[in-house]
């Protein structure tokens, strides 16, 4: 495992300030070790850092409530709500408490004549859109996770349809935050658009926890698809596959999703999911619209990918067999995995310019050929978002060490294309310097001063974004 | 006229920064009357206060430098684009130094390949798009001014194409900007997507000239639709118009255009641009896609008008008989003008959640019909956002007053609703009370909060948004 930046051992609260939350929140505080081991990780490589104590928090009041006191003891309070974040989010470098939401998962208000819906934080996406099911109306951003909406805002989250319809930045009307005084903060509106004031909703998506504690979201939703319909289609190289997906996009074909799975994930994909795919660098495509447009768009990238040498090319308008790619799709981590047992699974992020998606994902495959680590490549490529998976033992330096080297390659490379370190993750500990590197100082201490304006006594998950 | 908040007369620069300015401008340094007359008003119902100062900027270097000098200073710098904002925006309550920049008007970089354009900020809306018109591309957000881009990102502007392609916040990849002080901050990046950290790109979307000048920006382009269909059809009331309007967007239609016309700004329509339209609310409907999805949207929505007792559906594929139509939408404001020869307009900005946008609608015609002032009502109601035109002797107190009566009405009923007191206007000198009143104070101390990190001194546009 790799050591985080700042290790720490657990410390006792201040009496004062445990007392008062025990009282307020009886068995939903927690300082079992157990516990606060769970919340002190993520999904990264780092070794846990364990909070102080962990609050199980059921309303925005306690939400206010709890960091009053935790902002009289100036004590660190790390947001928590499904734990599936990538680069260290979590970890309590600074000591304090994990403040949990996941059991903040209500639906507070649907309005769908107005495609619009209002929930607490701890929901997550799957729950979301079981609520939604019978009602015509979905939620579509989809991390790799069944992230809670709460943290998915917190990293700006997108996935597999943001192509089509966007990120967390263009799905939320609004939301409420609780600063780190307890002051409650409503941004936003209802409306669909406005042009009162600064958008501070916008500033706490992706906001990593660091300005506040997300405690209400209204999301904006989407009518179902009148009409769905998937295809996979495989490629003699991955860059005949992005290119195909590159003229997609510039021809205004309104694809829903346009995933990338190179060869060695999709043999992977076979052997776990008893899929018989052609084990070559693949698109998992999908169209969303009504019977004639969906068949028009399909039409017009069957005719590109065979522009490109695709083959292949697989339809699954049912939905059974859709499901069964997709899901493949979405769980392909446990497939990788089974590459290497024993192994741990680190993701790279980058996003580029479209047209620039090519050569940066040739030059990955170039790196990874020279690598020992398997690392299969997958990603969002409509949107020039693309991952790598690196499989390696995290009890093994060298491999890590290699992992961090390919890492620092991949967001290079992303970078000198006037790319972004990060398409979706977040930085968290892991992307600090790299963020620096993408934006420069002017705008980290822009950032610092932003957050030294809404939280001065720095207690609002310290020590990630910047330093 | 009305009498700004603030009315203030001109005072000489300090002697050292004149003298400064005009070594660095030459002639592009003015205090002639006229010129700061001219930069100290814009379409609202304000007097002007001129600024003390006028300096046309050539180049970032030269903004940053102008910056540095006015900081050095203490003098308040007003970004100027075209002019156009209707708020009060531009009025040097403070005094100070309006920062014109309609001189950057080039295209700094277009990749087409990449669907985005990096513009300097007083490039206007239509010279955009005339320089796009070859490429197959277009930038869609359409104020009813040739605006900026730079004032289009300040006050987060939208139009008639935003209900598909969104506003400025979903349609600026990233921007620079230059801070009071003079340093140079660069934001977002030009990959589709990012999790980089605080997004200081959509914090100065809206900010109004509050934090700093927009010295670059880089757009997301759309593909110009290979079909576009036009239709404009007439309804007995508003009522069943936007209830037409409603119901296509909560069925999914990705109609491109949506806008509602009442029967008196009919009438001035037809008067003003020899049209022989029926003098009924009317809907002014776009879309965009291929021949056959064109075909569908329309037909569907075509069911929908009908049901809503919709009469007279008139089409116009041709694009002649379409820029014709939509000529006339456009520039609707010189047509409501003869209404009441000598009048001013000044317009109302509402935007509210789309299943209450039928009884606003409603509430504001029954506002109407008790005032003397004649009034068309006209929007993007597909985004819920609609204005009233309230045409008015700016030199007639009671009518002013019966005005700012009629405004406040209709901005109460819409934050009743959940909805904004602007939609697309921006905030300036005249909504300041309504912001406070929508978002409520931790709201307004988080913007001054910000306002104080990124300008301590108060010298951006002060005295607008917030006091």
């Amino acid at each position: 495992m790799t050591q985080a930046p700042s290790p720490r051992q657990r410390q006792p609260l201040p009496q004062d300030l445990a007392g008062a939350l025990a009282a307020l929140l009886g068995e939903r505080f927690s300082t079992a070790a157990a516990v606060c081991e769970h919340h002190g990780r993520d999904e990264s490589l780092y070794d846990p850092v364990a909070p102080d104590a962990v609050v199980f928090a059921r309303s925005q009041d306690e939400i206010s409530a709890i960091l009053r006191l935790c902002h009289q003891h100036r004590v660190p309070v790390i947001p928590y709500g499904s734990g599936s974040s990538l680069e260290g989010h979590l970890l309590a470098v600074q000591g304090g408490i994990s403040l949990d939401v996941s059991q903040m998962d209500q639906v507070l208000e649907f309005r769908p004549e107005d495609l619009s819906i209002t929930v607490q934080p701890g929901i997550t996406r799957k729950a979301l859109n079981e609520y939604l099911r019978a009602s015509g109306l979905f939620f579509p951003i989809d991390p790799g996770a069944d992230a809670s909406l709460g943290g998915m805002c917190a990293t700006r989250a997108s996935g597999t349809n943001a192509v089509r319809y966007g990120t967390m930045r263009e799905n939320v009307l609004g939301l409420t935050a609780v600063l780190a005084d307890g002051r409650v903060l409503p941004t936003g509106s209802r409306a669909k658009k406005s042009s009162a004031g600064y958008d501070l909703a916008r500033l706490f998506i992706g906001s990593e926890g660091t300005l506040g504690v997300i405690s209400e979201i209204t999301l904006k939703l989407h009518p179902q698809p009148e009409a769905i319909s998937a295809a996979v289609c495989s490629f003699a190289s991955v860059d005949e596959a992005v290119r195909t997906v590159i003229e997609t996009i510039q021809m205004g074909v309104p694809v829903a999703r346009a995933e990338l799975v190179d060869a060695l994930a999709i043999g992977a994909l076979n052997r776990h999911f008893k899929l018989s795919l052609n084990e070559a660098p693949t698109l998992f495509l999908e169209f969303h619209g009504n019977a004639s447009s969906v068949a028009e768009q399909a039409e017009t990238v069957q005719g590109l990918a065979a522009g490109n040498g695709g083959s292949g090319f697989q339809w699954a308008t049912q939905q059974e067999e859709r499901n069964r790619l997709w899901s493949a799709r979405h769980n392909a981590l446990f497939a990788f995995l089974q590459l290497k047992p024993g192994c741990r699974a680190s993701s790279t992020d980058v996003c580029v310019p479209l047209s620039r998606l090519a050569e940066c994902v040739a030059g990955t495959e170039q790196d990874l050929r020279q690598s020992s680590i398997p690392a299969p490549i997958f990603g969002h490529v409509g949107d020039g978002n693309f991952h790598v998976c690196l499989l390696l033992d995290p009890d093994n330096p060298a491999e890590v060490e290699e992992a961090e080297r390919l890492n620092r390659a991949i967001v290079q490379r992303a970078l000198a294309v006037g790319g972004t370190c990060t398409g979706e993750h977040g930085v968290g500990l892991h992307k600090m310097d790299f963020l620096l590197e993408e934006h420069g100082l002017v705008a980290i201490d822009t950032m610092r001063a932003i957050k030294q304006a809404l939280d001065p006594l720095n207690l609002m998950n310290p020590g990630k974004i910047f330093r």
